[in-house]
């Protein structure tokens, strides 16, 4: 693991996605892992930092978080904008070489054993809350934040810092058909 | 209603709200309108289009919406950071001229007797889908998105047009306490 990836504590948690991110959502099961695109992940709540996330009942790594019952939100970079792609529009159902076509490496948190996407801004273990009803009708997935990390270049002090970061770290939010916009310029409502 | 402000048909709606801005919510019940601020709002379905908002049971415009099933998603620009933040923090409970007091001006969609929030790029009529148990557990609310419309100076043709419009329309993404972030570059994934 690099060592500019640290600790978030878990009231801050929910800054990683507030800005409303496409992320990648990943999840192990019997030693299957995998990986998908979701540009419908959102807070939830606070204290203690709740979210949610809508995962199609075609996406495989669904039934792998259906049968763990957790997975990693991770928020990947302006640079993986094409690994976000090729994961959002692979299937391993079709492709069971998913992973190395899309060039995916992976490594674990230490102290975890879920699948973390290297070369991200920002990883969020999730358990997943039971919500029978919503996850079958809906597709929509309510999960508890159990543990969050940053790399400190774009993320230190409890905030990101997009404005004085390499360009290269600034997330991507998905509009449709692979058109995204990257974050841009940093505004603060009190002094305008 | 100014002139700019196009239709934007149901199986594109779900784009003006898919790279997760910050939105307005507004909402009318017996002759009562509030407005207030939601970064968590998100994506559900496509056909029809389905979102989720996140609204705190301390929310006024929350006992609107309960009492009248109904509400309004707006994207606000760049230049309505501050009334995005004084929305967001001026409750109608405790101030009874909110939206005089935080220039909150109101206009009705051709057709719709919901308020609308004058200067925002894109609007979204929303009817509840009633879900006891999400909305009183989780302060969640699902929704259908039954109308939508966006001001062709930054959104046409189907797409969000940032790039080209001039800066002031940008969407916001709230991070925390009045810090924001404007969406930024465009990329497509499959040109990098």
């Amino acid at each position: 693991m690099n060592s500019h990836i640290k600790p978030v504590e878990l009231a801050k948690a929910g800054r990683l996605v507030n800005h409303g991110p496409t992320v990648l959502v990943s999840a192990r099961h019997q030693g299957v892992d995998n990986v998908m695109a979701v540009a419908w992940c959102c807070g939830l709540d606070f204290d203690p930092p709740k979210l949610t996330v809508v995962l199609d009942k075609i996406a495989h790594t669904r039934s792998l978080i259906e049968a763990s019952g957790a997975f990693v939100v991770q928020v990947p970079t302006f640079e993986q904008v094409g690994l976000t792609d090729n994961v959002g529009t692979l299937s391993l159902y079709e492709e069971p070489n998913k992973l190395t076509h899309a060039k995916v490496p992976l490594f674990e948190m230490p102290g975890q054993t879920m699948p973390c996407v290297e070369g991200c801004s920002a990883w969020l273990a999730c358990k997943v809350i039971n919500e029978p009803h919503v996850q079958e009708e809906y597709d929509l997935f309510v999960a508890e934040v159990t543990a969050a990390w940053a790399d400190d270049r774009v993320f230190h002090g409890g905030r990101w810092h997009f404005e004085t970061a390499e360009p290269k770290w600034r997330s991507i939010h998905h509009v449709a058909g692979g058109h995204f916009y990257a974050i841009g310029e940093a505004v603060d409502a009190k002094t305008r």
